[in-house]
């Protein structure tokens, strides 16, 4: 038997026909459309989706255990509804119930980060481990937790948004998009990174972070951790300062949760034990009741760009 | 049958016999020694509770179906060990085993404010509810968490230490006693409003707050909210910035747990619904999601002085 893992974004949709070890086997995508109506429902891009990973895999439906959706916003997991998505405006969609129509196999719905979390656990890094935080570093700062071998989505699946914790109450503090200001994803997102990049830049015209960017050909998340690398003591700042967010909402989840093991993931990520160490030992050191308590592993997470599909398919598990 | 709550404290170790519908038959309590030792341990204090609450009850250990204790600090429950206390200046303390060797019952363990979280679940305001984030404001700011009719505690019962996440990483922020800067607890306890209460009266040597100060002798976490409700100007700033910082903290907490509901307990609970009022409109507009996700209802807790006594009754069922 297989398993369809779908990641819905707000570019494309992907979809894979995924293996019980975790083995992408054939994965496909179309891109995403804007102008999803009641008349045109995103379960019909889905729909094509999983018709063409079911062709191109040259499989049946009948081999398939599950389908498994991964979306961004927030989604109403038992009953398979999209409650709401900001980046590809959808409201009240009942993803689940529509596809029933076509495939008569359980199908999942979950949110984009749970199911990153999920996949971690099931499939990646997190094997092994039993509590985990999951953080993902990209355009916003996602949150998914697993408590004792499962998935924690809150009541009726509505929390689990680590990422709308406010960490600076100051009244100077960023804007978030939820309407709060001073949230963790308004400073340790990729996003918050390039913001604070393009604010030291003007702040130090001679720092190596406008070479590195006019390399690039934009500031990316990756500019000032590029320059720090190179000794550059502005861009040093700008990572030092960053890392100190992305912890100070890792702590305060650790105090929460005391997790077996944190796992980050996302495009920041990707900087590996430049980002994990100074993590790790801040972890080691600051965590509540330090002396007394269990150790909390800090790791990126290991499935990369297939995060997605592979998590989505982890639901049907 | 019966159980046995016992209380523990910086001032005292306080015992209850109660019923199982959470009526307390007979109460008393004994000073606690700052001077425990391995020859001397807490739990010969506690044993000697336990004897005068069956004495003063006159009831036999064997109507007993249970001991529960709750004590402040970090305790491992599973074993029934102490592991540090700060107020008590306790380290590593096997209380379960060391109780075994005098009472033949089961006999638990956990921290405060889980005890007060789980009394009102069982007995309290928190009754009918599934999902319950509790806060107790008072010295510090002691969380504990229901989940589906669970109380959570994090991996190793070391989590749920809400108090300590850092809302405000501003270099200036408070330091805290866990060793970071601008926890919740530095800015929402009773202490940290008695702080920004007498900060406030510096600046404002015309306030109403000191002449309230005067008439109770000191300034305490009352003054500000009894200034406030005459009319004063500088005791409704201090009032509504103190309840900002407790709605900091709780509409974070919401979007991690998205509870059924918010128990605020401890000493600034007793300003009702001028404290809850200001904080249930802030979680209805500001939680994530408020469109779209669940309604949360903030109430105070119900247990009042007896919440000690009847949440460590409660571990037992």
């Amino acid at each position: 038997m297989y398993l369809i893992g779908i990641d819905v974004g707000g570019m494309s949709i992907k979809g894979g026909l995924v293996d019980m070890s975790g083995n992408i086997l054939y994965k496909t995508s179309i891109p995403t459309t804007e102008k999803y109506t009641a008349e045109y429902s995103i379960s019909e891009d889905i729909k094509k989706v999983i018709d063409l990973v079911l062709e191109g895999a040259k499989t049946d439906i009948k081999q398939v255990k599950g389908i498994g959706i991964g979306q961004p916003g927030s989604v109403d997991s038992k009953r398979g509804i999209i409650r709401y998505s900001n980046n590809i405006s959808l409201e009240r969609v009942p993803v689940a119930d529509e596809l029933h129509k076509y495939f008569d196999v359980p199908i999942y719905l979950n949110n984009d980060a749970n199911c990153a979390a999920l996949g971690e656990y099931v499939f990646g890094a997190g094997k092994g481990y039993k509590d985990i935080v999951f953080v993902t570093l990209g355009t916003g700062v996602g949150t998914g937790f697993i408590i004792d071998g499962k998935l924690f989505e809150g009541r009726d699946c509505a929390g689990a948004e680590g990422g709308h914790m406010v960490i600076n109450t100051s009244a100077d503090s960023p804007r978030c998009n939820c309407g709060r200001s001073g949230c963790w994803e308004a400073y340790a997102s990729a996003t918050a990174l390039i913001r604070q990049t393009t604010e030291a830049m003007q702040k130090h015209p001679d720092s190596l972070m406008h070479k590195i960017a006019k390399e690039e050909g934009k500031v990316s998340g990756k500019t000032a951790f590029a320059a720090a690398k190179q000794g550059d003591k502005a861009g040093q700042e700008v990572v030092d300062k960053y890392i100190g967010y992305i912890t100070c909402g890792l702590l305060n989840l650790v105090n929460i949760f005391c997790p077996d093991a944190i796992l980050i993931g996302g495009g920041i990520s990707y900087e590996k034990e430049y980002l994990t160490a100074p993590i790790q030992s801040a972890v080691n050191e600051k965590r509540f009741g330090a002396a007394f308590n269990p150790y909390v592993e800090v790791k990126t997470a290991s499935l990369k760009n297939d995060a997605g599909i592979l998590g989505a398919a982890a639901l049907v598990l």
